[in-house]
């Protein structure tokens, strides 16, 4: 199965989902309605909401509780892009001006706030305390990992471990629980809840390596935003933090000054790249997402074979495939 | 009753609050206990943690939720205070540099989330489905009237109703919940619930009142900023609005192009002052908290005499009381 296959097994409840989105940012407060309509049409491929929707339907839950917590996932994610993009300065998003850039970071800041809210306010109404339980622990980890990804910026001497720590944080939690929360709707007991969490973990690592990695070799019409954004705010994802292991002397000071540099041209980052091209640290980091994908695939043994089983590990495939 | 003898029947409470908030934003994510050291030493009343102890003890509640719930009202409202003074771009509060101000704008948004993340976490382990629904009904409320109050900065246009419906939600909103709280940890019952609440409305429409006049007449060091913080930030409270519905038109236009300046100097704000001396906007503004704390006195008439509920009336004067 592929990854289109998986999604149309779930279209009419991804629709729902969409009219869910539509009608929760509604608010009397004027721009709330106007920003939320600027990023729920700006595209997002809906990750998590289809990880929610296929967890459910494998673990046999066939309630509308999963559209609700579908909707919550996504304005979570939305909430934290949101507030990532104020803290990053970031100018652009998906190809549009990111929210920030044209609405002010104070509204992005308060709008992120009010999506914050109006999630646990849905999973509240939900009534599920152990849904709200791993919500309420998302979040907080989340906002560790982005502070941790912060105190480090522009230090050249970030582990691998380090920065494993804080993807774990920023982006896996967030997948985890949202493939976590079909088998909660369906009581389908500790030892499915926890292999779809860590099945969701690994996906959710492999997912921002391989953001790390289309970072640097996406072309920008498809990436949204500039080639290297993360370099140029003076992150070091992995791939840089390979680069720095293994190259030359002279190469690691030069990387370590480009990190600190409050402007990194076009020029630097294609030398960057023709870097890692050399020392194969983009292939190694693919590499490591596919091996989480194949980590991932195995903490699904507990299941019995059936379509949703083959749409998940479809789209766990997917994270990989996408950036080639 | 004084305000210091109703917080000396609840100070053992509020000791072991203080020492919950220590422990609760402990994380060993860099930065934050450093942030939340800064932030939770540099002062302030704890007025909400007062409200939720005394409301407590008023229904007869002698448990230790309310120690929880105490600590969970005043981690959001730090977390709106982060963020808020981002909005607002301060520099100072409480007499020291704002957290942003500080450790940047960034860590600030973020350290915000945490501290939100943390009081829903707190609340969902407490277990309580309507204390949450109380929370995130707050949450979302507070992050509507900050943006209420954002689209209309530099608006000389904005009626006094808009503007008591901005601050309804920015501060009455959390004040009338914290005393709500105490009722529902006591299961008082429906009237007991609502009486609390609409007191709380009422006294937080007040404190807010008295925070736009103070902001004019404090003196600088006890103000803890600048005097006319408001006003150079673009935000009409109310003794401007009254001001700008009863000044001439020249006096008037005056005021608009202040309200829309980039700068406003320390001069043109005892110009104003004088201004709203004249017309007795400060007053009127001070008469209107005042009849706002009589009617949250007589929505406490459903509960029999105690020392409790002679507290809560002494911390509602208090609320006018300071600002003289």
């Amino acid at each position: 199965m592929k990854f289109p296959d998986a999604v149309r097994l779930i279209a009419d409840d991804l629709e729902r989902v969409e009219a869910l989105v539509r009608a929760n940012f509604q608010s009397d407060a004027p721009m709330v309605p106007i920003i939320g309509d600027y990023i729920f049409s700006g595209g997002g491929k809906r990750f998590r909401p289809i990880l929610v929707l296929l967890s459910s339907r494998l673990c046999g839950y066939r309630g509308d509780r999963s559209i609700t917590h579908a909707c919550v996932v996504e304005f979570l994610h939305t909430a934290t892009l949101l507030h990532d993009d104020v803290v990053d300065g970031a100018e652009k998003r998906r190809g549009l001006l990111s929210a920030n850039a044209k609405y002010g970071n104070e509204m992005s800041v308060l709008v992120g706030d009010f999506l914050l809210a109006r999630s646990v306010l849905m999973t509240t109404r939900d009534g599920s305390l152990k849904l709200l339980e791993l919500l309420s622990d998302t979040v907080a980890l989340m906002s560790e990992g982005e502070i941790l990804q912060l105190v480090n910026v522009r230090n050249p001497a970030l582990s691998e471990d380090e920065y494993l720590k804080v993807i774990h944080r920023k982006t896996a939690a967030l997948i985890a629980a949202s493939c976590m929360i079909g088998s909660v709707l369906a009581d389908a007991g500790e030892e499915k809840e926890q292999a779809l969490w860590r099945f969701g973990e690994k996906v959710g690592m492999a997912f921002q390596l391989i953001d790390d990695v289309l970072d640097f070799t996406a072309d920008e019409s498809r990436l949204g935003k500039a080639v290297g954004t993360d370099l140029r705010e003076g992150n070091a994802t992995l791939p840089v933090i390979l680069l720095l292991q293994q190259a030359s002397r002279s190469e690691r000071h030069e990387l370590g000054e480009m990190l600190g540099a409050a402007h990194v041209g076009s020029e630097q980052i294609e030398h960057v790249l023709a870097l890692m091209r050399r020392y194969g640290t983009l292939d190694s980091t693919v590499e490591r997402a596919r091996a989480f994908i194949q980590d991932a695939h195995r903490e699904l043994r507990c299941f019995e074979p059936s379509p949703y089983l083959d749409a998940l590990k479809a789209v766990a495939d997917y994270v990989v495939t996408r950036g080639q």
